[in-house]
Parts: C-alpha cells; sequence; structure tokens
C-alpha cells in the first residue's frame, strides 16, 4: 500500500461517555507517532465543526492537556448530534466536507461515535473514492449503549454499568436502612432501545439481599399486570423492592409506557427522546401496589462518572483509538476498530476491524437469554459477559479542594483555508 | 461522677449518609475500650427496634464488619422515621423505652441522627433522671442536610457536597460537549428548607466555564421572572446553562414551587416530601426561555455515595461517635457531640458539647452571605466554609467484580428480657 502524507483530523459525535476522551487520546498520540501524518486536528463539535471550518490544532496543547484526556469524561473535542442525509438526499453537506479536508490537506479522517457516525464516516469515504482524493477513513467506536454491531461490546459502556451498577448498590443501602418507611425505589437506566445498561447494572446484585431485585429493559414487552405482581412479591419477601428499569420500556404493543404521559418528542435523528419512566414506574407502584416509593434518574451523570471509572474500559477506549491510526497509516480504510474478546477468565481482548458499512445504523440487543424467564432479573451468562468489563479504577487527579481536576482543550482555531463560508442545514 | 457499669445501645435515625456508618463504628469501638460497657447492642431500625424490643448484639459480630462500617454507607443497624410525640401526648412510648433499658441493663443510650432524633434522646434523658433510673444519654450528629444547630457542621455533609459537586462538574461537562444540542441541563439537589447541600455543591464552579453556572436555595424567595432572566443572560454568555436546585424552592409567598404540580406529601414527622424541582424548571425553561433541557435528580444515590466520599467528613464522623462515649463515660450525659471548626486553613476541628435541648427541633439556615447578592450562586465565604470539608477520599474496598464491597451486620438477635410484646403506634 503506498504511503499517504497529510493531516489528521478527529472528531467525537453523539452522546458523550467516561471514556470518549480516553480514545481521543489514544487517535492524537498515535497520530503524533506516525510518520506519515504530519498535523493533527480536532474539529469542534464533531461533524458540524468540519461543516463550518471550525477546526483546532491538537498539537499546539500542552502535552499534559493531551495526557489529561485519559482522567477527563465527555467529549473535550465538543460533539453534536448533527446526523448527515444520505448522499442522493444532500450531496451539498459531503462535497463540504471533501472541500474541507482538500483545503487542509486532511488525509487521515478518525471518526469516534456510534452507529449514525460510523453511517456518516462510510459516506464521507465512498464519496472520496469516488471523487480520487485519497483519503483514509477509520472508525472508533464509542456508545455507553453498547448497540453497535460488529463489537463485543462499545467503549464506554463499562464505566457506565460500574457506576451505574455502584449507584444502585448504594441507593439499595438507602432503602434497605429505611425499609420500615421508604420501601421502593426505582432507578432509572439510559436505553433506548436496548436493555445492556440496565442488564449491566443489575450485577450489583451479588445476592438476594442486594439491589436491584428486579430488573427491566425494553427488550421484553412490559406487563403492568406481571410488574405489580413482581413489586408485591418481592416486597412480602424483603420488606422492599428496588427496580431498575431501562428509560425505553414499552408494552407489547410497542409503545413507550411514558407515552401516555405525553413525554415523546423526537431529536435530530428522529430517535424519540425518552424519560420519564421513573415516574411512570413510581406511580404505577403507588397507585397498584400500595407502596410507598422514590426514585433516581442519574441521567447524563451516570455517562460522565470519571471519579469512579472502569480502568479496562478506559484503556480498550484508548487502544481502539491508537489501532485505528495504526491500520489507517498502514493502508487500510473503511473500517471500524472493534474488541474482540479472547477469554473470560481472565479476561484478554484485542482488537479487530469491521467494515464501516456493517456497523452504519446497525443496532445489537440484549440476548434473550441474558434475562431469566420471567424477565425481570438477569442470568449468570449476562453476568459473565458484563463482569470483566467493570475491573479497574482510572486514576483520576483529585485537586486541593477535593474535587476532581479534568482538563479542557485551549482550541487554538486553525485559519479557514476553503475561501468561503458554510451554511449548515 | 460515680462510675456508671452496664451495656451500651446504640441506634441510627432518620434519612442515611454516607458516613453515618463511620460515627457507628466509632461508638462501637470507643464501647469496646471502656471498662464500664460491658456489651454493646444495637437497636434494629432506631427507635423502633427500641420499642419492639429487636435488639442485636454487636460484640457478636465480626471484626472485620465492624471496621468495614468506615467503608460502608447508610445506616447499618437501620433507621427510621418514627417520631415520638411529647411526653404528655405519649407517655407510653417513652415508659417503654425505660422499661427496655432497665431489662436489659442498657446505662448508656447513644442515639445517632438528626433534631428529631435529639429531641427524642432528651426526653428519655429527661424521663430516667425523673424515674431515677442511672442513665447516660449522648447525641452524635447526623445530618446531609448540615441544618443542626450547635455544630459548626453536620457528618454527612461533606461526603454528600463533595458527590454532588462532582455530579455537577461531570453533568456540566456533558452539557458543554452537546451544547449545540442540549443546552441546559438541571440537577436536583437534596434539601427541604435550607440550601447548604445546593450551595456546597456549587464549589464545583471554579471558573466561568464550569458547572453549576446558577445556583437556588430555598433561603431565597425564588422569583420566576429573575430566573428566567439569569437562564436566558447565561445561555447568551456562554452557548449553555447548567442549574443547581434545592428541591425545596419556595415562591415569595411561602408556596414551593412544585406545588401546582400537586408534589405534596406529607412524611410521618410533618415534613413535606419533595421532589420535581427539577422537572418543574426544565419545565419552565422549555416554555419560557425556549430552550431545550434535560434534568438529573441523583435523589439517595447522593448520601450513600462511599464510592466518592469525604475523608475528612469520615473521620470527623467516627470522631463524634468515639467522643460520645468517652464523654458519657466520664459522666456527661444530656448532650450531643458537636464539630468545632479551629482554623480553615490549614483546616483543623475538634469536638464539643451541646445540650440536646439547644440542637432538639433546631434548624439553621444557609447564611444570606453564603449567596451572591443577585442570589443566584455562592460567595467566597460560602466556599471557605464548603472546601475543608470534602478533602481526601475514603479508601474502600472493591471487589473482583469491580464493584465496591460494603459490609452488613449479621444481626445476633438478643433475648427479650421485658416479657411483653409492645404495638408501636
Amino acid at each position: 500500500m503506498a504511503q499517504l502524507s497529510g493531516k489528521a483530523l478527529v472528531a467525537q459525535s453523539g452522546g458523550p461517555t467516561t471514556v470518549i476522551n480516553s480514545s481521543l487520546c489514544g487517535v492524537i498520540e498515535a497520530s503524533l507517532e506516525a510518520d506519515e501524518i504530519d498535523g493533527v486536528y480536532g474539529a469542534h463539535n464533531g461533524v458540524l465543526g468540519v461543516l463550518t471550518e471550525d477546526l483546532f490544532d491538537i498539537t499546539k496543547e500542552k502535552s499534559e492537556t493531551i495526557s489529561g484526556l485519559r482522567r477527563t469524561p465527555s467529549a473535550a473535542a465538543g460533539s453534536c448530534r448533527y446526523k448527515l442525509k444520505s448522499l442522493d438526499e444532500n450531496r451539498r453537506d459531503y462535497d463540504r466536507i471533501l472541500e474541507v479536508f482538500k483545503a487542509h490537506n486532511i488525509r487521515y479522517f478518525f471518526y469516534i461515535g456510534g452507529n449514525d457516525s460510523m453511517d456518516t464516516a462510510d459516506k464521507v469515504a465512498a464519496l472520496a473514492a469516488e471523487e480520487g482524493y485519497h483519503l483514509r477513513v477509520m472508525g472508533v467506536p464509542k456508545t455507553i449503549d453498547n448497540d453497535l454491531a460488529e463489537t463485543d461490546h462499545t467503549p464506554g459502556y463499562g464505566s457506565e454499568v460500574k457506576y451505574l451498577a455502584t449507584t444502585v448498590m448504594e441507593s439499595g443501602r438507602d432503602t434497605e436502612a429505611l425499609s420500615t418507611f421508604d420501601t421502593c425505589t426505582v432507578v432509572e437506566a439510559m436505553g433506548r432501545n436496548a436493555g445492556w445498561i440496565a442488564a449491566g447494572a443489575a450485577v450489583a446484585h451479588r445476592d438476594d439481599q442486594d439491589a436491584p431485585h428486579l430488573v427491566y429493559v425494553p427488550e421484553i414487552p412490559f406487563s403492568l399486570k406481571r410488574f405489580i405482581k413482581d413489586v408485591k412479591q418481592t416486597h412480602k419477601r424483603l420488606g422492599r423492592v428496588v427496580i431498575l428499569a431501562s428509560e425505553g420500556l414499552k408494552y407489547a404493543s410497542g409503545e413507550y409506557i411514558t407515552t401516555q404521559k405525553g413525554a415523546l418528542a423526537k431529536d435530530a435523528f428522529g430517535h424519540v427522546q425518552l424519560g420519564g419512566v421513573a415516574e411512570t414506574l413510581k406511580s404505577i407502584i403507588e397507585t397498584e401496589a400500595g407502596l410507598k416509593c422514590r426514585y433516581n434518574k442519574p441521567g447524563t451523570a451516570q455517562r460522565n462518572a470519571m471519579h469512579f471509572a472502569s480502568l479496562t474500559d478506559s484503556d480498550e477506549a484508548y487502544a481502539v483509538g491508537a489501532e485505528a491510526v495504526r491500520k489507517a497509516v498502514a493502508g487500510q480504510s473503511g473500517f471500524m476498530v472493534t474488541i474482540v474478546r479472547e477469554s473470560d477468565e481472565p479476561y484478554r481482548s484485542t482488537t479487530g476491524l469491521a467494515t464501516l458499512s456493517a456497523v452504519a445504523n446497525g443496532e445489537k440487543f440484549l440476548p434473550r437469554d441474558f434475562m431469566n424467564e420471567a424477565g425481570n432479573h438477569i442470568t449468570d451468562k449476562c453476568r459473565r459477559y458484563v463482569q470483566p468489563l467493570l475491573t479497574g479504577e482510572v486514576p483520576i487527579r483529585v485537586g486541593g479542594d477535593g474535587l476532581p481536576e479534568y482538563v479542557r482543550f485551549e482550541r487554538f482555531a486553525v485559519s479557514p483555508a476553503t475561501g468561503r463560508r458554510f451554511q449548515v442545514g
């Protein structure tokens, strides 16, 4: 494969995770090591930064900032939820991306994101090939949802689950202590269509006393009758109930259980914006089971909890970022780096490759046998899958004020080179 | 002062905290060291356990369990929200408490709790004195709310704030990364009538970029007009807004801002049960400021977050527990051990004593000068008060599964000795 020299551009997309900056750090550090790459730019706010030529020169950042990315949550380069339409529908955006790449001699494009981002990356690669512009495009997986096809799991998932499981465990201790008064607690997990997060965090249930006592995921149709029975039975047995529920619970009809509350609104990708499952279940429990109920909704805190993040997850996030660069420099393009599990005990993983098109717009659901027959808790199979992903803690830096110290890019702007402004949308 | 020999009984009351078990550990370890104390019982679920004679022998617990209390959140002995009425109204309960104490030769009663618990302890002490039963009663302060009179601050507050500040900081990074899309986030802090928690967690705002950008507390009447103006102005300046709000925000009329949603219900103490401030503010922001808004409600997770707890707080919690025993053995009774701040920098504290009656049913509000003139953020004075309480991290034990390992009492039951059952309530 011919050597390709030029600049690298890296961007982050979609919902942040605790370790997406570890992947960014992997991309940056491997790029700085590669002779073929003579500059590393960041796009501010994902593909929006490419379209508007809002680029910054990462090589000018302090080295402590680059290394500090590994202990800093959320997307340091900024993210977005801007979804590019297909080439046919929106050639203008893709042409603009190539225009910006050409103007800055960008020859390596690394896009850290979920399935929508892999779709975008795939289309950019296709257009470059069509136009004969030498460009290597590599995807780096990222999502707390763990719903990407082709990879054993996604960076971001392990830290999400480690934190949420701990939160459920600790909330469970509260309910246990106050079981003469507050006997039910619902914890709401993120997870729009897939139950990976709720099922993962259910590993906090080490024995019968431990929360969560009941777990509900979107893949298994929600039955009001069975739910009330589950709650009543558990309460009778233990004197308390802690329930962990995915935000996207649906009835067998396919309707979200929150729909009646009018909580539906769509985001820019056409995804339904959810919320309110915890309130809905609280209301059901109080009305139908006659039990006092509280709820906790960690919300976006759960995907940024660097203060108790999985070191395994963080290290894998770094590895897939660095590997994307090494593969691109070696001549590969049009792939997402995957994580391949080699063994559970001791846990070992390596990286692999999947075509961007195979990942794009795919969605991987929780296998049915990760949940028990009753559909209200996880199986040992699920536990074996999840647990290795939670081990170790990312060493953070705590300031003299007792709080974590996270870094920020200074974002040294790159002068525009395309000679024109571009209006997004 | 005459030497008093007999057993010690310890109980925990009210809402759990991250470090209430450190106080319990302090009471237990100091009791085990005291020659005058020839047994240590725990009451299961606070005063309810005394009334129902549901006692357990702590000396039979494994030593690892006792020491493990310092790294275990929530109330290991169980808690309750049962409030005893005045002696005149409910002599029966107090008589029963003394009956149980006499039957088991309990001569030392240590009650770990908030102002309601100090009230109960005070009345028990008064009745014992009236009846000539030699009993030494000491209160050990506990509450995340930091609203107890007579003490510089309360054990539980520092850990609550350390965790919530970190959560706000991390949620703020999410909003920062996604500011092209989700531009507002509301984080709901506990705090029924006092703004200590929200104000404390506002120390996460180290510079203008850092969340929280706006902070609202119950002590300052909520103005809808000013709030909308604050949000719009901050959004204009930064492109995003993270708001930290106490659950108990009220209008100048004294009405809770959540009242319109019918979210009010009273707990057993007659306290209004709050919730829904975050949803209310989200709704206001979307409707009145036209900005998309998310909310995070950590709920009970915030008072049990041992995975990132303040070592200063934990050590002080232990110290007040141990000191209560030492003072009681030395002849004191009818006091709560207080924390006395000796200096801010370097931070030094010691313990003191306050009469139970001075603490009972008192409430300490956030000083007005801890908030700025606009009433939408904290002052340096607040920061100087709060920051020393957050330093250090409690060393926890993490299992092979990557999750914290917390202990539980085995609760070896003490045989009933009063010869009768007692119906509570």
